[in-house]
């Protein structure tokens, strides 16, 4: 996979150590709009304020951030880099408190620093551009494991297949490729031609949003539905399998992903159509033995009720439940497509 | 059954047959907006505009809206008249081709219409007056038809029940009190607690627009989910039973209804919760043997693309799909509530 699917990734760091470039995901799609960030509030807020978005994505923002407030400060010695690093580690932590690959990008930044400290005491350029490159090589990596995710689950897909995804968990989402839509970019290199349906992703439209509109931008043949729509095509014939991301899969399998990838599961299973769960093994989580054990984010009922910024569509002061994601038990899922393999159910991870 | 729920009527008619009177459902639950309709061209508009919708409700709408046009002409014949009533017919009917109540209705008024006439060839007043009583006639019999089906589906229920519907099949959708939700009504009178889940009911969102706002004002406890949230309610053994509506039931008892409908039964049945449909016998259409005979109208992606006015949340041109209704398999459906009685899958409808 050498070509950049949409032209762009979600994070650019400047080869400089100059800004870190992101598109702003929050204006998707109606406006592009690039920001060239390099002051540590900016970058903060950018994190805070989903512009953005996507676990991998936000935990490479963060060590680019990291890099480039470094590279930028006048700072003379290595103990007063150490003062800016402590402050950005814990203003870049404080943004996005779950989100789990922030924590473990900003302290392998901290480890990266500790180590060179020891060693380049008295360079404190030497360390700046180490910084750099170690930000550089956690999106490497990120993408790396894309592709691999990408080669593993080609195997699932034939020309002509026929996906159904939910949210994002593309290229915008990650390094580059994405993790459930990384099989898809792979496969249109290769020359086949796959047709994707995207759920919408109430309540906050990533399908609508995102994923259609990089799979759009990318030459995807692309079709948007309601989360609702997604049994009537099953019904008809029209999908092959689903694929999804994760946002964490506890240590039997069950596994949990933006609200509605439980709902095509069961659809799935009742239609005997394949599911396939997709993402690094960074996202099993061994301590969590199963689904039951996982924490569920409830968030305010205005998403539901005003589902673009100022329209109200239900009467004030209604109801609401809003649970961010699902748990998806493992005996749904057909498998789980990982950087380090396949696994299928009953699941018993080892790498 | 005596109460208004609401404290008004879909489609109310003056007594003086001077008007029809509707609250303009397109502006719902932001603004509440009665019309007072006396104009050919304005109760078309109505119709036509969704400002009153719901199969039974437009059917209501229509025969009153022809009986005020009536009453208000100044004929001096039966003749006269009759060159009215046609040209208001033809009218009427035209504004909403697929929608089967409203030619019944239509008819209805006709079949009167021309009994009349050879009755009282020389009294147009008297004509007038029979008309009106039999568009009054028309919503008192669908009226009792709600009560009918929720003295049936009440069996169903217990105190404490918890339900989720989908769409709007309630008091704004008929002459008062619905057809889903009539049992609910009725249990709220008996005094039993009920906890009522509304899907919003993507594209349009009539369960977020309509349902809890009728819900809400009745002082139901009504909560608003995002329709990709049923699966996780049931998973959670937060449901008891699903009640919706139908828009039409083939004679094996395959159903039509809005968009959604399919996937909720495939859930409830996943997690072995009783889903019922709930809907007049004037809905078994005898002719469609089964669910596969049943058109479905796909609508533009605007819908989908435009979750409300002026606001697109995809990119420019994406591809859609975007059925307006899908048909549940009788085999998911574990009972069919009509005016006429409780009947269970296999279905034998007679009467």
């Amino acid at each position: 996979m050498i070509s950049n699917p949409i032209g762009f990734d979600a994070v650019e760091i400047d080869p400089a150590g100059r800004f870190v470039k992101i598109i702003d995901q929050t204006l998707l799609p109606g406006k592009e709009v690039f920001l060239e960030l390099s002051e540590e509030d900016e970058i903060a807020e950018a994190i805070k304020s989903l512009r953005v978005r996507g676990a991998p994505a936000i935990g490479i923002a963060a060590a680019a951030g990291i890099a480039v407030v470094i590279m930028q400060s006048a700072a003379l010695s290595s103990n007063e880099l150490e003062i800016i690093f402590g402050r950005v580690y814990e203003k870049f932590s404080a943004t996005r408190p779950t989100a789990v690959n922030l924590k473990w990008a900003l302290d392998r930044m901290k480890r990266k620093f500790i180590s060179l400290k020891a060693e380049y005491l008295c360079a404190p350029d030497r360390l700046r551009a180490e910084l750099l490159k170690e930000a550089q090589l956690i999106k490497a990596e990120d993408i790396e494991m894309s592709v691999k995710i990408a080669q593993f689950g080609l195997s699932l897909i034939n020309d002509g297949s026929r996906i159904l995804t939910h949210c994002n968990a593309g290229h915008l989402a990650t390094g580059r490729y994405g993790t459930a839509l990384a099989p898809v970019y792979l496969a249109m290199e290769r020359g086949m031609k796959l047709k994707i349906y995207s759920c919408e992703t109430r309540p906050l439209f990533q399908g609508a949003r995102l994923t259609s509109f990089e799979l759009k931008r990318a030459g995807a043949d692309i079709t948007l539905i309601c989360d609702n729509m997604a049994a009537t095509l099953m019904q008809r014939g029209f999908i092959d399998a689903v694929f999804t991301g994760c946002d964490r899969i506890a240590a039997n399998g069950d596994t949990a992903n933006k609200i509605g990838t439980l709902s095509l599961a069961i659809l799935a299973r009742h239609y005997s159509i394949p599911f396939y769960i997709l993402g690094p093994v960074s996202t099993i989580d061994s301590e969590t033995r199963s689904g039951s054990e996982i924490i569920i984010e409830e968030r305010g009922g205005k998403e539901i009720t005003e589902p673009v910024n100022g329209v109200e569509i239900a009467p004030e002061g209604v109801k609401t439940y809003n649970p961010a994601f699902d748990v998806t038990p493992a005996e749904l899922i057909t498998a789980i497509v990982t950087d380090r393999g396949i696994f299928r159910y009953p699941y018993n991870f080892s790498f």
